[in-house]
């Protein structure tokens, strides 16, 4: 290819999509034409990208024409409609969405951990995992490199916005009505009284609440998102069988995604091995000195590229065992991070003389 | 003892003694002379009490006189220093603070669970355990009972207000400030500058964050309130070998502290004995309808007695484990109710003829 390759985001204007406008423009320029693409509600709207104001269209047929790489932030099923129609007309798909990332035939990939998958595509897509799951893998597998990994439970705090601009609104809402009432959140029901009924994106008040519930319901009483931790995880690191049981609970931050982890593994830990092992992981901040206030937290890591990773501490009563807590924004690493760094991967790929 | 006994509430005005006085006053009436003490800062403050109208007095030696049960929600130090003067003066102590929990002369009382050992008291002293062990192992003692517990892995969501009175206050004073902007919680640090440099009681901003610390620095970065988890539970149980690693994490609610738990057992579980074990078992009220928006939350517990339990599902990948997520108030069963119920024992005891 003489050109550089057009790239056309699909969602631009959503939470992921917007984020994604910011990462375009101070990362590496490899990229020629720059498409956004949103649904016909966002027709004409100005996004800066790169420098340069560019004007939202409707995802068409005809949109995608001459397009190399298309990322995919919007829902499910327009992941689901489109993804073969890009691909159809010439596109590589890097599909944020959940559609395809179970596929057999979709590699799911993490630059950090399983970058050669990318070139494993029979269904020109490439799928980039949950943002939860993205989080956390990023600490987890150099983990596993060194100790080899046996068993994950994992307890999480999910920022509002991982539920999509809709998400983050919601919370903003919530908190103008509760804010300045110094009697609520003592009594049962008050807070919901105060939110009233609309609840967004959640089945339940966020503001002065914690939700342990998100996605849909599964087997056993399992969320979906629960699901989607285990299978993505199993999937990323190569390993079918991994014991993996994960409780997802929604928190009012904004964004910022966190993971409570324990991980178990095949030979003793120490530490300081431990803490070395994630300084030198790609992806990876430690941020672990609880006496001086230092440990990962969502208003400190959202806005930064990295997983953050602290509180690391060897399990008393297991020495094969680690207890961690790792914080990322769940809209860069969690989404638009990754699935640039994915199509970077593939605009080098499509460049190579 | 021919009269009622007579009660002495410490810490009438702080946040787990205000619930306390609210406690006294719906319950069976078992005590004679309620006698509200406070520091100096407090004297003369009038607190509704069992329809009485109280005045709160300095806790002084005199003060003390008379009193044949002492509920102590004071701070550490206050309650090492107290609880001897109290036990001299003829009062059966119930301390609410850590100072005694762990001492071998002390038994660490949760009637629902261990009311036998409240005879077992060589100091005069009865200890009632932290919040967040009383939340959980509400629900995890029945499960023991029937399935032999074998280990526990715990994430905590813990409230402001289990810091106290300080803690609630701080949180009103963040959200205020950053309620409104529907700008913040997007850059790194924004919302630290919003909150500015009043913490309050905790070591980062709680208003759109989540902070995973509580307490003080113990050996190997475990937290002094992780500590507490593992070592209450440990004393509570029985089982001084108990394999137990906890993450305490404080999060933007009120009040209600919540735990997800992951709980390995010695045999099979079935999920549906499991789940009829924790209807039936005292103090627990079972709200695990996911599809219908049902599961414990703080907004919902509050002001409530019980431990709120949901999410109840068999670990995938392990059939002898069960992952569950427990609320409770943490001013009720967390500290005043559990000193409260605790005290009544005490009380039945005396007026025995
Ligand atoms: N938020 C996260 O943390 C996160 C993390 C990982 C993965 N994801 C996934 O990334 C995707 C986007 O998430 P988000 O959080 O950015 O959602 P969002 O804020 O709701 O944005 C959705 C985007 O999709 C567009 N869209 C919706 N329906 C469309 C249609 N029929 N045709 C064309 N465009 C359409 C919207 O355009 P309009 O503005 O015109 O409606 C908007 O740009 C989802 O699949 C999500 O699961 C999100
Ligand atoms: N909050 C919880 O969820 C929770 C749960 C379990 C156990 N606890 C424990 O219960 C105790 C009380 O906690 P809290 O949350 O209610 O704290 P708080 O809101 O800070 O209240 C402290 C109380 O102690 C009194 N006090 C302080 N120093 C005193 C002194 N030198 N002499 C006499 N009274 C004094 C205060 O009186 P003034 O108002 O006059 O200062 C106030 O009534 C602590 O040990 C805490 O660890 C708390």
């Amino acid at each position: 290819m003489a050109r550089l390759p057009t790239l056309a985001v699909l969602g631009a204007t959503g939470a992921v999509g917007t984020v994604m406008c910011e990462l375009l423009t101070g990362r590496r320029n490899v990229w020629g034409e720059i498409r956004l693409l949103a649904s016909e509600r966002s027709v004409g709207r100005k996004v800066r990208c790169r420098g340069e104001e560019l004007t939202v269209q409707a995802l068409t047929e005809d949109a995608l024409d001459g397009v190399d790489v298309a990322m995919f932030d919007v829902p499910d099923e327009v992941a689901r409609h489109w993804a073969p129609i890009a691909v159809r007309r010439g596109a590589i798909v890097v599909d944020n969405s959940a559609a395809f990332r179970m596929d057999r035939d979709v590699p799911l990939v993490v630059p950090e951990i399983n970058p050669e998958q990318v070139a494993n595509r029979p269904r020109g897509i490439v799928a980039s995992a949950n943002c939860t799951t993205l989080t956390m893998i990023i600490a987890v597998a150099p983990l596993h490199d060194e100790y080899g990994l046996r068993e994950l439970v994992l307890a999480s705090y999910q920022a509002v916005s991982g539920a999509g601009q809709a998400g983050a609104d919601t919370l903003h809402d919530q908190l103008a009505k509760v804010a300045g009432d110094r009697m609520l959140g003592a009594r049962t029901g008050d807070v919901r009284q105060a939110v009233g009924d609309d609840l967004g994106p959640f089945p339940a008040p966020l503001a002065l609440n914690v939700v342990p519930w998100a996605g849909s319901l599964t087997d056993g009483g399992w969320s979906s998102e629960e699901m989607k931790l285990r299978d993505e995880s199993r999937k990323i690191l190569g390993m079918p069988d991994l014991k993996i049981s994960a409780t997802c609970v929604r928190v009012p931050v904004l964004t910022g995604h966190s993971v409570a982890a324990h991980a178990v593994f095949a030979t003793e830990i120490d530490v300081e091995g431990a803490r070395e092992v994630l300084r030198n992981a790609p992806g990876v901040i430690v941020v672990d000195d609880p006496a001086a206030g230092e440990f990962p937290m969502p208003i400190d890591a959202v806005g930064t590229d990295p997983s953050w990773v602290g509180r690391i501490r060897r399990t008393l009563d297991d020495p094969r065992a680690l207890d961690f807590f790792v914080t990322g924004d769940n809209l860069r690493k969690g989404a638009a991070l990754n699935i640039v760094q994915v199509a970077e991967l593939l605009a080098e790929d499509l460049t190579r003389p």
